[in-house]
């Protein structure tokens, strides 16, 4: 993409719709804190409109500069409504409990990423096949040159949408229960911190003998990282 | 609550709204699999309309029978939003990646629940201090009575909303890659399976010597399960 990028180190914009009013100390519209949640976490959920009703569909989405893309059947209800409309794509990672000595004082450690834009269908096949790439390459580096080329009917029946981000909030809670004041009070306090990691490769039925897990896909699994 | 609930073995309603359109083998609106979906996730994600545009906002949320619950400040935008109105609350579960032999036969493990209905704000003071015990029990099991109790300006500070599920779809996808027939193509394929754990417990700084972390939070962390 030709597009040039405002540079990371500058905020979206702050409106009415993303202003961060609650807990302002854990929100930010920095493009980098932004940018890094949303690269953290490839489940995203895509929020949209029909006939006035709210619909929230989970999906996996994926970014290049100041696009987040998201695709599905070419016959997707949701890929269609969410086409040309105002959508609201949200990123939230769980990093843990916060347990305190008051029901008051319990929380959550946490990383989401809100971002607000016009989703728009990626006509070009190029493009398209350009993105699904993208898609294969930031979860599984290296994969893509090693897979069964895709078919013009494969394609055809998939759709890709992208939205550029005209604006965004990012809200983050890390750190211990905030009721110190009361370290006294006899109950465990701190923090549960929640992992999500990659088990064990479980290779489909019937392979052939002789492929073996890629090694880029084992450092994968021992990153620690789910993309 | 002295509602009587539908038995579990009853499906939800097939509406326009909520009737599943793709991949109609892996969705269904039988109750029992909508409650443990949700039982299993306490991330949701809601979704809300502001002037005809989308926001979804993550946050906890925990079921009692037919309805579900969730809280916040009694000062968010958010819960002020979606209060009266009509809402969509989905949790989703990334149970691993699916690796085919093609980028098409990618896909993703999961168990998800949207579920349709209209947010209340729960009133009474009683109901609401019920509710939040809920939450707190749900995740930590008997935990509510070592807390300090809730003071009547903690509970005057929080909101809870609740909302009965009017429809609901549950989406699940498991096992291997579905491109058996192309086993020879000479690439590794199978499923990297995700696993979300609880991690060991961080005390909070400062807490007094001779607190031992409770039981029955070193079981939860050793079941493997986040719920």
């Amino acid at each position: 993409m030709a597009d040039h990028y405002p540079p990371a180190t500058e905020d979206y914009p702050t409106t009415e719709r993303s202003r961060v009013r609650r807990s302002p100390r854990r929100g930010s519209h920095a493009r980098a804190e932004v940018h890094a949640i949303l690269d953290a976490s490839p489940l995203c959920h895509v929020g949209y409109v029909i006939d006035g009703a709210p619909y929230v569909t989970p999906t996996l989405q994926w970014r290049e500069g100041e696009y987040v893309y998201w695709h599905g059947s070419a016959a997707s209800r949701f890929l269609r409504a969410a086409e040309d409309m105002p959508v609201c794509v949200t990123c939230s990672i769980m990093d843990g409990y916060v347990l305190g000595r008051s029901a008051f004082n319990h929380s959550v450690n946490y990383r989401s990423a809100m971002v607000f834009g016009t989703a728009r269908l990626v006509d070009d096949v190029e493009e398209k096949a350009d993105a699904l790439r993208r898609l294969i390459e930031d979860l599984f580096p290296g994969r893509w040159d090693s897979l069964r080329p895709m078919t013009g009917q494969e394609a055809k029946a998939t759709s890709v949408l992208r939205m550029k981000i005209d604006e965004a909030t990012a809200k983050v809670r890390n750190g211990p229960p905030g009721d110190i004041d009361e370290a006294d009070y006899p109950v465990w306090a701190g923090v549960l911190p929640i992992r999500s990691q990659l088990a064990p490769a479980q290779a489909a039925p019937g392979m052939p003998d002789g492929i073996a897990l890629p090694q880029s896909l084992s450092d994968l699994i021992g990153s620690g990282r789910i993309r």
